[in-house]
């Protein structure tokens, strides 16, 4: 594993807010969210979480690198889809809990395991005092059953 | 309080990932994250998390609302700034553990406490084997210190 490419999170609220070392803020599972857009417009694909390794890992390879909490272990985005992401630029928010990952995703073009473009494919509607969801996209990329054997693919 | 708008998380993978009851996966803090983006243009706004209330709140208002985690307490957005946000649209993610909203913002047109419109305004950049930071946007709508008295405003 190569070496640690960012600092400790800083206890002073103005350095980890202004200042230009990047410091992630782990939660006490040891993981920052991470919001995943695409680079070419800007459409939200998925919401994920990275540990250390997993950013470490993202940061080094410009491929996007996760944290499955799922399955306890690193999560390289699409080793069995082939929808791997290329990291284009990665922003961090004032207080260094969560970061930005702009991606240009490979294979079917498709990030949701479901095989939709993005795993926002539902809108939510309130309807006579319920919330109700409509599908806001329900192409499918590909078929989720001959691309996984896994129940819970990624 | 009003009557909650949502369903409790059904415990089939295949109704929450294709079904159409909004039925949140809370997580152990009884929290979802909430990706809120600019309705105008895509930007990422902010990264919050809401809880039941929050959410039945920001359903039945149209006004985002979220959950404090530093406060510990029900947040309105820009309640002290002036910076509300108007909710446009909600969706919800495949495993219906995430929301998106997109927002148009009042008052300054910022999103975050340091005045920026976003809280996303530093890149992250590999120079020499470490991860620095550079200033993607250091626009101040509003000077922070003349709109809050609160050390960590929101």
């Amino acid at each position: 594993m190569t070496a640690q490419l960012f600092a400790a999170p800083s206890a002073n609220k103005e350095e980890l807010e202004e200042g230009l070392a990047l410091s992630p803020r782990f939660d006490d599972k040891d993981l920052v969210t991470a919001i995943v857009t695409d680079a070419r417009d800007g459409h939200l694909l998925m919401v994920a979480h990275m540990n250390a390794e997993a950013l470490n890992l993202t940061l080094s390879t410009g491929i996007g690198h996760y944290f499955s909490r799922s399955r306890n272990a690193i999560w390289k985005k699409g080793e069995s889809s082939g929808n791997l992401q290329t990291v284009r630029e990665i922003l961090v928010d004032c207080d260094q809990d969560a970061l930005w990952l702009k991606v240009e995703v490979a294979g079917h073009d498709a990030t949701c395991h479901t095989g939709r473009r993005s795993c926002f494919y539902r809108r939510a509607v309130v309807v006579d005092g319920t919330a109700k969801l409509e599908l806001a996209d329900d192409h499918r990329h590909f078929d989720p059953k001959s691309v996984y054997s896994d129940p819970k693919p990624t």
